[in-house]
């Protein structure tokens, strides 16, 4: 079984998913006589705007973590097609818990839900990666083992600040918005694992 | 006529179908000074969420099992393209069962509706898959009879325990749903099919 | 310019337009305790049901007429592009028309604009074809005059019965959804386009 | 690291992003027993159908720009990989403020917004181009500097537009309307960029 389908799917769900974030945000009904009520509706949807804006940012980091992955996998079995499964559908679930953290921002439970995703779909990056990875069981023979475990360490990254956002969503929930903001920003710099795709 | 493009179309309603499952989870409007009232509701999308996860996998077997299909199958003619769209238009309808069975999960309509729904997705690819290899029409002239069989099998293993629960519905509507939730399950699990693939 | 992203961009479009439509048909609200009221209210989305199937096919249809098109386009330019962004621009808006279909079928006005839409769809399509091979332009050098005009002449057949059902719609507006549900099975049967694919 | 998938996700945003539009277009309700209600009730969609039009038209040429650029670029880097999302991220976030406009275009806010979320995605356009072709960074060495300038140029054409139609929106917010809808027709004519493709 090759790659091709599977990566397919996984750019379409990624792509919907994106694109969905944007569905939860509704215009707003207001007098259109008055003109700074209007100005004042648009600001009350800053939570939402937001919320799209850093949801949309952190699947970018899972799509190019999803996209690494594939760079090296070489083929597909049931297993990893499962475990593509399952990541796919922590991703599908984003939408709501976007729209339930830009509803609740200022309570736990809207950080809890959200870190607490982004946790499940990290464990299961990782799980995917550490399967097709152990053993060279879907990539090449030859792949270095710092390719291995520099992909790991990225995960892992995540999974750390995912936990810390998720328990201080528990006693300070703004502060965990900050955390989840940052994620992707750290994620744009480059890191070893580029140093790799580029040689 | 290649198969690619079929391949892309299939690939785009699945991956639609799957994440739309999300849109019909609806973020609770609560209170935000009662923090268990939220909690509370947060509870009562339980239905819903079991349903998503349930038909997310179930789509996941579904895109599986056509995934597989067109391993083998190597051009495609008017007839399969309408038994793909046929197929592909119970799985578009797979959402508005997936949210109406979360609604009425409780009463014999909600799961009649949702296993009527995957019978016919199962018994249209039955057809693909028949129709294709008949007489070899669509596939290599020298595919071995046992990837035939087994991958009928497969399919039709389905057929049988979507339409037990769908009778069961009838009958005891929570104990349907467990059918359905173990469906997916068994798939996951490597059968024959798997073994000719990774010759 | 090659052929590949257009294609890609059209079989999204195509499979989100398919997929959106099962977004119109919302699940009931009926009081539980009533399973008979439960089955009523089903019973009414009827038109919405139906509508979603025709619509389904006859994007099937389209889909298939815009693919088989590009077994032969070669290439594309500036113009090709426009007008199947153009051509996609009313594949996107017939799950509006759908909608309106469901609701207003009795009414002249239900059938004359989704027969609009199709048209309109209908003649984008021919225009798409005729400008790809006036002069062989975007097709091979070599293409039969027999492929030329049989896939001309497939559009054509749309075109007329669409006209047919649109004016129809004026005056007994059940009809007309007679007219709209026969189309996708008269494309269903082989014609002489497929015999030039098969050869 | 090649293209492929970034295409690939590209297409998916494009594609669902065109089709949603028409999700914010909201069947009327109206007593069926007057026709004529329906005929004006239908009547009053007319400009958000006006600013699906448009907005699929717009989405239309930032596709083929975008496109336009992937004939060209050869390789992608994290930094190119991260233009691209943002850029999605304007490109997604255009649903929403099409529905905006279609709401409030007699009003300021309304062309501001659409104006802003234009350049938003023109800008960015503008530097993943200017990225991946300074020094040669991402496409081939002996690339002309002429496609490089005329690339840009037609980028910086929209960007000049679209802050005239944003500075008019504050003004005449209707002019601002005729403005976004001449960009789409002007892009539809062949210019510079062309030749160059169809050498």
């Amino acid at each position: 079984m090759t790659t091709t389908r599977v990566e397919a799917l996984s750019d379409g769900v990624f792509a919907i998913a994106m694109t969905l974030l944007i569905i939860e945000i509704h215009v707003p009904h207001v007098d259109t006589a008055n003109a700074s009520a209007l100005g004042q509706a648009l600001r009350q949807l800053a939570p939402q705007v937001v919320a799209f804006v850093i949801s949309f940012l952190i699947l970018g980091t899972f799509w190019i973590g999803h996209h690494n992955h594939f760079v090296h996998i070489r083929k597909a079995n049931r297993t990893l097609l499962w475990l593509n499964i399952l990541f796919l559908c922590t991703i599908a679930f984003l939408p709501f818990s976007t729209a339930f953290l830009a509803a609740y921002w200022h309570q736990p439970l809207g950080g809890v839900l959200y870190g607490s995703n982004l946790l499940a779909a990290g464990a299961l990056l990782w799980l995917h990666w550490v399967y097709a990875t152990a053993g060279r069981r879907l990539v090449s023979h030859d792949l270095a083992d710092e390719v291995v475990y520099s992909g790991r360490r990225r995960v892992e990254m995540g999974l750390v600040v995912y936990s810390v956002a998720t328990i201080t969503a528990f006693l300070w929930p703004p502060i965990s918005l900050v955390l989840f903001t940052m994620m992707p920003i750290a994620y744009m710099l480059p890191g070893r694992v580029d140093r790799h795709l580029e040689q």
